[in-house]
């Protein structure tokens, strides 16, 4: 497929795995269109997101390691970049420098589109913190008198990906995307990260039932699509559009 | 224009005015890619918007007649069918026959996409009576169970246009719909309006407000975009997309 | 006191006692400030709130008629014209019939201000169904079609009074109205009301607590009002002001 | 089990099938308890859910019938008394006759434990209706002035049971009941219905993500579980209770 | 009475009397069952609740040592151990080493029941404050890989108490508890906080007001209870049970 | 107009125009009242507000010094004192040092009336920031503890003003206060800002919109007014009066 010069993603995550739950059909998506995909990892999910390798006595730095590994086979496989922040987690510490470093990126990559978590999310403290700083670092980056290296960014959309317990962090899905001619992929992704194994079929699970939403809310093609898998976002910003569909 | 043979929108309108004022832009949009555009009016505004005409003495029969030859007028130049159901205004009534001939209009036209009231609006009772009753409508018509002639519908995307006072309706926009292309056409279907003349500038206002508001959620897009219109919509369902934009 | 000849006040009551325990303190004081009162009763609170009458074996005609006693003692205590409207109670069925009759009292007392109940009571039906009806006949009696006698009304604001239990039906208090000064003639008035003691008690201590939450919100006066009694009501529209505060 | 003589749980079902898949194991585990349990289907869901049987061209007393064998035999698996109303659906139409009908059930069964429908959801404009149904006739029934055979009831505390579409409908689970011990027979009353296959899977994968998600909340228990079923649910009264847990 | 050594409550109070005006009932109650009860008080509100101290003269370490006392003879009264951070109040400031002082305290008594303020508070910035770091240590505790003495901890439940001005701090019960048995003691705790005897009857009149409503939603019983005392909480986590009731 | 020597209103703005678009007409109706009006801006918004400036080349210290005679001109037109906090922009930090220095402000100049931002703005961080230590630091300017010079603070009222877009802010208006007599004076303050030209047609509308609003919510006034000018509020607490209007 030939290479689509001007759409970006931008994906900002909390952790290490949190990216290929979340956002990976997604990812895939946009990089088999051609686009240029980053994600931007904050931590490596070393404390909170590790307890099997903490179980089996594993260190620190050896930990960190394994998820840095992990997950860039995961990225590698959807065909993304990815860069390792190790700002630390559980918690993640929010900082006006791990912000800069944020704007910094939307400077280089000028994203056209944005993807991060939930604002909310009584389960995971750093999930809030990662989206509080990734919407701050996007105004920032627009301030032409903001000091870092690039152009003022444009006002890209952001979408909340999927939370583990989309209920109870106030998760009512605004966008439906269909994944299903790349979730094989996404799979595959999946099964980069053997440190949640328990995740894998979780989120199969919800990618089929995310697909059935689809489907029925998918008006005149209803009945022509079959098997769909899907991901669900939040849209943070009005849709910008010059059709309504 | 070649005509568009799939794609159909379709309008409840409590009353005759309703749909210039807030959809006059999108109704517009979507005859000039020639889809068939259906406008079903309610009611004639008779007695709860047409002040001027009861102030002037006019009688009831007359003043019907009035505003049924200024909304023909205003859709005609937006390029849309329109019904009258007369069904009567202030109070809208809602009953089961009049959601039933709403059904048959679905069945009819097979929209693919819908437009309507807000289901708040504590400044005129008919608006939320009149989403009610599409949104009813619109459930019944795709059951293949419900007695009514014509294919069950698909699961059209429905969107709520803007009321009159805006905040005050629990209206936070989804979606802005650049109409800076159509926007002399909607303005020359609100001058048929002669009823409600203190509404032209208002509505004029509107969109250049909310076209900053695009310009300003535009992306990459911005400061390109310049005098821009823009119609709000607020979205009942999730969007349905196989790209993130 | 002189007679205040343009302000008028108008409360929307689903049952007999409502408007003593809720809103007597506004009443009280709007009476005494010469202003016109009109207590509107839409039924007698006969079949759900005279539990004590119908365990001593009393019937229906004689209970009507024993609570249409007490309130209007209470009406006449606190200062105000009573009308009963005598449209059944348990449930209150909401017709145009009834907010017709509404919509001629608003007509014919040109309210200034309106008090009903909430929209929302999860432990009374008829509650949330008499502020409909009182805000549906608010809005078609300023329309210059709707068929009525008088002239039609400007928009005067709304409050809803204090249900019985605050928090669960959604009730924040936007206003806290300072009844110190006719806390005596409210007592009074529900002593009216024999069929429910154990109201007097709790009602006496909620205006001591509101009282408490009044001085606390005082601003400059903190620390100059004691014993304060209040009533909490909720805001419907925007305050028209020429002066914060 | 010996029988328990005084827990009567209540459960109105807007068609035939809803409470199966959506309180079959709260169903279930108090029918083990050896409590009464009776299920109130208001219809046969004859033609908003039976989409398979219109299209096999059968007809409505047919399936009306198809409906009602299949659900009472779900009732027997799970052990509970069925009642069906037959009122109709698509739409479910609300009266003050229908909810009389279920005061009288109300005074009968006088139920510790109600479940019904969420008071939203944007997908089935029946199943709000049944709630409202519900709720209010629950409200009458408690009345000693209400007209109808039996004691007034005591405040049974009410929940809402999951919808197809829960984030669409508000729905934030306030309680996650353990129903592992149960699931067996959930899913040989879902057996029954056979005009509903695609729900059978659907439905025990929900199953298992809320038995996920109560491992998640389970506090100290956490570790010990393994493989839970869950189903979730909303209440709508605070929990009066003796112990915090 | 038996010793019960699972059970553990835990409550994170801001200032020295927060737990008792708010908890009091709740901690008698915990600790008569047995149950270890440890409170925490991130400081002694020597700044914003002392206020008559301070007018009296005295100085900041005098004042602190006076609450100190109070608050520990009324936890004393309650059966509860206390511990005193002395982080300061008005600010009360956040900090991770704060926060990991409080996931000391939770790996050290495991809690199975965790009580603290609400997250809003328009009134005293302390109380969210306080909030968000037992919710944010609680999530800490629960990680393998968080860096502290003790074993991971489980997720216990966490109850919001209730503020001093419930409905402006969007305080909805979901929890209306029992503490009738146990009010007496509750009130021989609250005499023991000299500072502040104007909260002395407000808590007292509220105990008796949620009493009234915990009647009121107690279903079956409703009719046998009488002068009931009770406390409101809100629940942040689904209940997990294997019974409705 | 003799001067009114007891209210006192107090701006917290978080960059050198904020109070202009927002508040000029509360300010100008203030001051021409009489009273003591005292804006506190808390940066120049040097970096986030000044692109103009730095498209054209300018320097930091020659924006800062730019923005603040603008800004001084501004409140001088209006009539108001101000103060330069020169914290910073984009973002403004959020720390205890700058909450002390307003409540050093708070306590000298006992406001009986605080404006300040919303607490929600998805379009700029630093107004939310700006919010949130207004709001912090009026508590604890209350508080007798609190090691500040001056009296301690009453409890003043506060508002929001009106966000550049409002309905994703969240702002329902509680409050539209006439600023028709002073609007000639706003728009000279609006006037001084020369580095945001295109907001000077937009808050001329924008007042003009809320005028529109204005007289629609202004009841029995209705018909009386013409061409209103307003500016929409948010009410922070509870409004405390002894008449409802």
């Amino acid at each position: 497929m030939a290479e689509n010069t001007t759409d970006s993603l931008m994906v900002v995550s909390a952790h290490a795995g949190d990216f290929v739950w979340r956002a990976g059909g997604a990812i895939a998506l946009s990089a088999a269109r051609g686009e240029r995909v980053t994600v931007v990892c904050l931590s490596y999910g070393e404390r909170g997101e590790s307890a099997k390798a903490w179980r089996e006595g594993k260190q620190l730095a050896e930990i960190k390691e394994l998820r840095r590994t992990e997950a860039a086979a995961a990225a590698d496989v959807l065909g993304a970049d990815i860069r390792f922040l190790d700002a630390g987690d559980y918690p993640l510490p929010e900082s006006p420098e791990l912000i800069d470093r944020l704007v910094t990126v939307y400077r280089e990559t000028a994203p056209t589109v944005v993807l991060t978590h939930t604002l909310v999310d009584p389960y995971n403290g750093d999930h809030p913190a990662a989206a509080r700083m990734a919407l701050q670092a996007r105004i920032l980056a627009q301030a032409v008198g903001y000091d870092a290296l690039g152009e003022p960014l444009g006002a890209p959309p952001v979408f909340s990906f999927e939370p583990h317990q989309s209920e109870m962090s106030e998760f009512r899905p605004d966008v439906l995307l269909d994944i299903t001619e790349v979730f094989e992929i996404k799979r595959q992704a999946m099964r980069c990260l053997d440190a949640q194994e328990h995740m894998w079929i979780y989120y199969e699970d919800l990618a089929a039932r995310r697909g059935v939403q689809l489907e029925r809310n998918a008006g005149p093609n209803l009945g022509l699509l079959r098997n769909s898998r899907a991901e669900a976002f939040v849209r943070h910003y009005p849709h910008v559009t010059a059709k309504l569909s």
